[in-house]
């Protein structure tokens, strides 16, 4: 790979600003280089899983590990990706706050392209982590 | 275990209510056994992920697959769960269409317990499927 | 699908022979249908990764989780493929006993194919559970 | 925690000494920090998955995933684990060659670990990541 990555964040705010899921959930690609991207989530009570303990759902963690995974290869190709599976690990429980989501490309493959994830709260905790195995898949035009 | 889950689709209703991020969504129970529960989710188009192709964002299938399994194990319980970790596989592309998620427990266990998910979407069609672990803590009254 | 598989019995155990690995664990697949194969491993006790309790190597099951989709698929086709990721789930400790893995493809697709693969004793408890997904390559002449 | 694991790597040999499977593999502790432990793993033509193109089988890399992951967190407190689940992702064929697999503690909870695990062959190429989840048990006497 080249020193920067294919796609500038101006690319990347006009590719997620046509992702209606990430349009609600207000996720922002804050920063990209050439090992993934970084996808900030402000909070929004909707997130809560549990409302009574004020903890996120789990499922939302993830919804942020399959996009943070996607663009970090979407960065580098400008072209569109598939996702193929994912994991989610849940380490601690946050609620209220916004999330930063950081990727790093572990596998760049012609096909095949595997992103590992990390989540930190606006308290900068560990609140989860993940992979995402993408396809990758020319563009259509 | 009996021949009846711990929990009435009554319960579970009133449960989910309290779940916002499920409430957003609509999910619905609705079926429950000793095996798990299923679970339904109407089509709203901020469930897009990539509104060009139609097609629905794969973190959204990942909610539905953690709070199936999620509830699969509270059902049995009438406690309640932590999520672990969970894992998605995405299968086929769909969108505009209901969803529903069927559980099945695994093993369940003192501690943890494990659940597979497929998620179909209102063609009958398999779109996702996957797997959840989940922590058995008793529930604060 | 078709009501068979497109590899025999016999043809699998020709592949299988040539697996090194599968040679020393003495893996043999007992039966083969259109929705997966059965693989046998007999017990030898370089499997126990702990031999004062008496348990098996978590990391055995892996392997035969991993057999067992690949093996799967292979049926199918009369191809090869290549393991792209697999998932394994332990559920209780075992040793001692022979094994056998039943898979069961969810998703054949043209490029991936996933497999869910359940491991019981010889005593008929539940071992381990997995998922493998793999990538269907031509296979070379 | 503090500056150095609990267990020396002469504790950890003796560990790994009761362990069959990983004696037979001929796995060994090279070093432990803090973070995690490194375990290689010498070459032997068992390990072939497919001796036609001598390709190591993708099971043994999931063996010795789930051993640097389990070690790694054995190193730290003393006491034994049980692994809950692991996942492989397998990024290059390699075979005929030493492994190196080092571990990185995501997450060391009370009851539940999890590590991310990296192996190179002995070119240094990165042959396939992954995670393991273990369940910190208090040792036997």
């Amino acid at each position: 790979m080249s020193d920067a990555p294919r796609l500038s964040l101006a690319d990347l705010a006009a590719r997620i600003a046509r992702n209606p899921f990430n349009v609600w959930l207000g996720a922002q690609i804050e920063s990209a280089s050439v090992t993934g991207v970084c996808v900030r989530v402000p909070w929004r009570d909707e997130l809560y899983g549990n409302a009574s303990v004020k903890a996120i759902h789990g499922g939302v963690l993830g919804c942020l590990i399959d996009t943070c995974g996607s663009y970090s290869v979407i960065a580098q190709t400008g072209e569109t990706v598939l996702t193929v599976d994912y994991r989610v690990d849940l380490h601690r429980s946050t609620g209220g706050k916004a999330l930063l989501a950081r990727g790093e490309i572990v596998k760049h493959g012609r096909t095949l392209s595997v992103v590992d994830v990390r989540v930190v709260d606006a308290d900068g905790e560990l609140v989860a982590s993940g992979r995402v195995v993408v396809m990758n898949v020319a563009r259509k035009p």
